[in-house]
């Protein structure tokens, strides 16, 4: 619904754009070089617990930054920003049922809720872009295949559950340069987590991806390679079902005014 | 006071010689290839904001475990540890000032206390051995020169206050080596903060190191390098005056199962 034309260049013209109702919509292919992020928002007696669980799992919960209890604005990776108008698109959760749908927080904000930005793969993405390794639903209103796997997060408190992953068919030749490319970016989940075999980390069709699209492999030649995925963190708070909750729309994301190459790590 | 030769070779050899009182004293140079980490031990009141100021300040304060109010194994790092037994020197701090160095916590545990483990400066500095850069202290008993820079960490709730740095002399011809290398662990510190001079820092005078020993540069082609130090979280905790902190005694870390190369991000 926004025109590729007229997209927001830079993070702070983003949310310029989405508090004043000019952009609506998922943020793939916006602002591109600036980090996107996850949302998750949680009462303050469930931070603490949540923060610990992202720090014992930081491939598929890398933090990006945590606003403290009534913090609206991230200082560090977005100044000036305000997380109760900047997101294109929210979801509010009581007890792991979805109530609510907003544009913005007004009627749902509170003084104790905690926000976590946390790295999301349209960084990582972008490298492999630059790296000639083509990502077909990139700037598309589709979405990377995702599965949950057999892979166990490790608990905190009362968070956890199973990994969840995103695919991307990689040809042979470029596997190698894929697991380079995306190791530098050990903020925005880093290297694979699996190459070849879905099966073995519990994935029965790669055809049937748990959320998301299906993508077919483009040649015989294509290899499945797996990412641990930021769905994960909202999928295991979720599953602990706070008595509140909010996050992102998927695909909605905060964009922040890091940039993609300020997350690399060499 | 621990024979070299008798020195044990695993996280848990050493562990278990603590905990039987056969082992006291520094741990450079013991259970190589292990990973040593740092101890802050804190209330839990206090422990979400460390956290936070931990993830907000990831190269003097890398976190590799955080052992949950009244937890006393670190089970992801070291499993069967016992964090009250298990480190060969404490410090207990009420409101800042040290009132006791025991072997172990039996007399201070108390349920609501959080254990922070913080990565240490020895896993880079096996790696730049390796890489053929000689650390003149290592296997000493002497430690390394610490300085307070005027480079300020970013603050959470009560905890900031200026990074602390560790200074290695690295010989113009390998200063780029040295890089490449400790970029390889941003888990315990990374990069360096500053290659060069000293004043731009905040250093007025190298040889004259606020924490650690002094060390005079072994040849005219020394340039000072500077890495940010995991006293920092120990020295910004302390600044707080909380209540009751404990740390480990300096060079007397806590030793886990992991092995230094299990943190390499590449």
């Amino acid at each position: 619904m926004n025109e590729a034309s007229a997209l927001p260049q830079t993070g702070a013209e983003l949310r310029a754009a989405v508090r004043a109702g000019r952009f609506r919509g998922a943020t793939s292919g916006a602002a591109p070089d600036f980090v996107q992020t996850n949302v998750a928002i949680l009462p303050r007696d469930l931070a603490f617990d949540f923060l610990v669980f992202c720090q014992r799992n930081p491939k598929p919960c890398p933090v990006i930054e945590v606003l403290q209890a009534g913090q609206v604005e991230a200082l560090l990776s977005a100044p000036g920003s305000d997380i109760r108008t900047d997101v294109p698109g929210y979801r509010v959760y009581r007890a792991g049922a979805l109530v609510d749908e907003p544009w913005n927080l007004g009627a749902w904000w509170r003084d104790d809720l905690v926000t976590f930005l946390l790295g999301c793969s349209f960084t990582f993405e972008h490298a492999l872009i630059r790296n000639g390794i083509r990502v077909p639903y990139y700037g598309t209103c589709r979405n990377v295949s995702m599965f949950i796997t057999n892979i166990q997060t490790r608990p905190a408190g009362g968070f956890g559950g199973p990994m969840v992953v995103s695919m991307r068919w990689i040809p042979r030749d470029k596997v190698i340069r894929a697991v380079q490319t995306t190791s530098r970016f050990p903020a925005v989940h880093g290297a694979p987590v699996h190459i070849g075999d879905p099966a073995r980390i519990g994935i029965p069709d790669v055809q049937r991806p748990d959320f998301g699209d299906p993508w077919p492999p483009e040649s015989p030649d294509d290899v499945p390679v797996f990412w641990a995925c930021g769905v994960t963190p909202q999928a295991v708070a979720m599953a602990s079902k706070p008595r509140l909750m909010i996050t992102h729309a998927p695909g909605h994301m905060f964009v922040t005014d890091l940039k993609d190459e300020d997350l690399a790590v060499l």
